[in-house]
């Protein structure tokens, strides 16, 4: 298991073994040396998020929160274009709602923020205020809409002819979390909730996977992230559903990230809110309900799939400014022509469309963005910014690229030492497809990654060394360890008996199963064979890793 | 006072005078009946919103949110244009951070939503849950952000250099009102909440005059609702505000509406926040910071400046749909032909570019929404669901229309029997100036109906008698009375010791000062006099008003 470090960093970018010393890089540690601390690093020197006052909350800094601006973009037109609609919720959740589902209730109540009061007044010793107006009945801070929106749903369906309803909720959501890391768990995110209610259960199924297709374009096409669709565990299901499917990705470290998922609910949700209908035949129905949601964590997915000892790396079609320009001059005289020179191209860049959205139908394009870096800062400060932001092209323009009408291009696929003399014309006409090519660059390394981490494993044994059992030192979820296995390919019984004793052997190694793949062609594991754990029959092999 | 009721219904929309019986409307009662519960019935008649089960929440529903979706896409892009980037802050607010400014205290913690603990657990009769986990501080629901983002603007800021600080924040908020009304006052409400730091006091009163300058703008040519630029009188400010600008319009009923908010926050709640930066000088310096917003109650403001006895009407470019299609069809051979003509026009009109956005360099054009109704539904039925959801254009398509190659249209801003035959050709070349002046229409009839309202008002006696106080039953805030007296410009003293007379004169007509007008030619309000209430000094007139 003991890949060499550069299959960390493909490409050009670095190649540390060979010389070790020569090559400083920008944030430190180095992936390899501490990956948690550089997922931290990255963070701060991309300036997108810092930890806030309140405990396991974040501040989703600006460079931030433009990266859930594009996914909001490109995800709500997916949407739409698939026949939702959106629409608004309270944030607040009577208790009595949330005890409605009882897996539902197991599932959330634990971990929850509870309102029990609406006024501050001053306290008994005069000053400072206490919390005065004590509630009828508490009320929860949304960690998840099913039983709030449900209520609405029984409401607004009488007759199959009002269905099927095809919402969706931009929102902030929160679940009271113990350990927090910023994207990948807070305990306030920001999310995507889609609730939909259809007559039949095949409707219903339809669009779960519907949508699980429509977060693995997104995560493919956009965020250039592969991850694999499958199906979930019963151990690992959304509390009150009846299927829940899931895509994976593997990050740098080849622990695995859920990304999104996509639940079928059946008939719980619906019974527990009495969403019923009469059918064509005036007989009265349950309906059938699904879920599906993505977060602000999809942003610690895209930072881990693609950024390297330099910082951040944006896939082009995701990030807010796809070109920076760096002006370089050493006094008043050449700044004048300069920042001409670099305005005149700003604007002719600004005039190119780059397909961020042009797949959308009826949408038009959205243009190249381009930042004219005009702040009073050393060139090579300003460089390193542009760099640790994952911005994919910088160009730097002095007096005499002037003279030669050209400019200094370094692309963030390729090393910060990287760069090379364009003409402008030449600029002009290639960087879309250079745009576009470093989109595609991106997907090939993730995905060469993945595969290269992903393994058949068949006995215990090999299981356990697949894991690194020896070296890891278990401190806690941290794992210093860089390395953390991959994606092992096992084969397993779903007989509910054993799965209290497959947990038992699972859970020293900290893995889990992720999922069982939909396609199983895609990683070869439809074959039948026989489970690791148990011994007994396996109709086909499911997806284990470490995971975030 | 009495104006004729054809002033609330202008144009050949209706002439209740004429034809009292012949005419009825959709929605019951009418603006002249029963103002406020006409109000209801409109955002019941266009499915725009309803109550939720959590005591003063609204759920938004998809028709309504439309409208919101389109506010936010035009703001958002205003506030790029003018320097300003997104971010994210905390929902919960640390109870020692709303402390911090007296003022401020005061006004928001009286009536806030307090999180006391961190989990549900089942309770000791061993059912029903039970708040558990109490935390050591007790959390806000943010009524508004000053205090948790000036925690980090502290961090944020060093030097002259890392100024200013241009953020804005879209978010929900929570305010535990008393008494609520869709829209106009919810206990949850969407907003955006701009929060800038500035080096000096000159550029702090700039940022907050130029966006109240953007929604000035936004309220005149996107929702076509005239507004009023002014300054809030001490009484009426932001606690903790140095100046507090506001944008007013009047509603049909003449009733004022606060629709936007700018504040200039001098210094205070950097002091309150330890905001502090070194000057070039190096010497420390305290920032000067502002805060400005609007909120989910513009689309009662755009409901109320609009709409008429038949249902919303909504301004082209803020709609989500400009034109509705429906078919007319009596059998399944009428019904292929009749598809394929609606579908052929539905796709070219949608190939038409509205100028939603077409002032926002860099983001083209969007295009025509057309909805083809298809749903099994009377045609009838359909048509007046489309007259009450407010679609600026309706088409009309039979068997004999395509004889014709022609439909039968008709316009929100004209009586729903007001409909005429137009060729298909002469539709499509005409569409989008036929929605731009629909756009102006929409925003004349409004300034007109303002114009009729406002009037210099000099004596006491005049002030009773403009606003009604005869006629007013003053059973509650929800006075039936349809008219509400309108924009009364009197001359007023700012002496702080006259502020609790004056007031005490003008509650018990519910008349509050609305605005000091910043352009004083607008309205005529420039000219010294003296004050109506004290007879003291007065250097211009003050918009005074009953209002929502």
């Amino acid at each position: 298991m003991n890949q060499p470090n550069n299959q960390q960093k493909p490409g050009k970018q670095s190649k540390p073994e060979q010389n070790p010393k020569a090559e400083r890089s920008a944030i430190s540690p180095r992936r390899s040396e501490n990956y948690p601390e550089w997922y931290q690093q990255v963070i701060k020197g991309a300036d997108l998020a810092e930890a806030s006052p309140v405990r396991g909350c974040m501040v989703i800094k600006p460079w931030g929160y433009a990266i859930w601006e594009s996914i909001q973009a490109v995800l709500d037109r997916m949407f739409k274009d698939t026949g939702h609609v959106n629409a608004y919720f309270p944030l607040l959740i009577p208790k009595s709602f949330l005890e409605k589902e009882a897996e539902h209730v197991e599932g959330f109540a634990k971990e929850c923020a509870v309102v029990t009061h609406h006024r501050l007044e001053v306290g008994p010793d005069g000053k400072g205020l206490v919390p005065a107006g004590e509630l009828d009945e508490p009320l929860i801070i949304r960690p998840t809409s099913e039983t709030i929106i449900g209520a609405s749903y029984a409401k607004w369906v009488q007759s199959y002819r009002d269905l099927p309803i095809l919402i969706n909720q931009w929102a902030n959501v929160m679940r009271w979390e113990l350990r927090t890391r910023m994207f990948l768990r807070t305990s306030e995110f920001l999310w995507q909730e889609g609730h939909t209610v259809h007559a039949t259960a095949k409707e219903a199924m339809e669009e779960t996977r519907k949508m699980l297709d429509v977060y693995h374009a997104f995560a493919n096409d956009y965020m250039a992230m592969p991850v694999i669709r499958g199906e979930k565990t019963p151990g690992e299901r959304f509390p009150g559903a009846v299927n829940t499917f899931t895509i994976e990705a593997m990050m740098q470290d080849r622990k695995a990230l859920q990304a999104g998922t996509s639940h079928f609910l059946g008939q719980n949700f619906a019974k527990a809110s009495g969403i019923k209908f009469l059918n064509a035949e005036s007989k009265e129905e349950i309906a059938w309900t699904t879920s599906w949601g993505v977060s602000t964590r999809l942003i610690g997915g895209l930072i881990m799939t693609h950024s390297d000892d330099d910082g951040l790396v944006l896939p082009p079609r995701l990030a807010s400014k796809h070109v920076v320009i760096n002006p370089i001059f050493r006094n008043d005289d050449e700044r004048a022509s300069v920042m001409e020179y670099c305005d005149r191209l700003r604007r002719d860049l600004s005039d190119l469309q780059f397909g961020g959205l042009d797949f959308i139908s009826g949408h038009g394009t959205t243009r190249l963005q381009v930042w004219l870096d005009d702040r009073d800062l050393r060139g090579g400060d300003k460089t390193w910014q542009h760099i640790k932001k994952g911005i994919p092209v910088r160009l730097e323009i002095g007096p005499r690229d002037i003279q030669n009408d050209s400019v200094f291009m370094g692309r963030r696929d390729q090393s910060p030492r990287d760069k090379k003399s364009v003409g402008r014309s030449e600029l002009l006409a290639t960087i879309i497809a250079t745009l576009n090519e470093m989109q595609n660059n991106l997907h090939g390394r993730a995905l060469e990654h993945q595969k290269a981490n992903t393994k058949h494993v068949d006995t215990w044994a090999d299981f356990e060394a697949f894991f690194g059992k020896a070296r890891s030192d278990d401190k806690d979820d941290d794992d210093n360890s860089s390395m953390q296995g991959g994606f092992a390919l096992a084969h397993w019984s779903d007989d509910p008996s054993d799965t209290a004793a497959i947990d038992a052997k699972l859970k020293p190694l900290k893995v889990t199963a992720r999922c069982i793949p939909l396609d199983p062609d895609e990683l070869g594991t439809g074959e039948h064979g026989k489970c690791l754990f148990t011994g007994k029959p396996s109709k086909q092999r499911v997806i284990f890793a470490k995971a975030y």
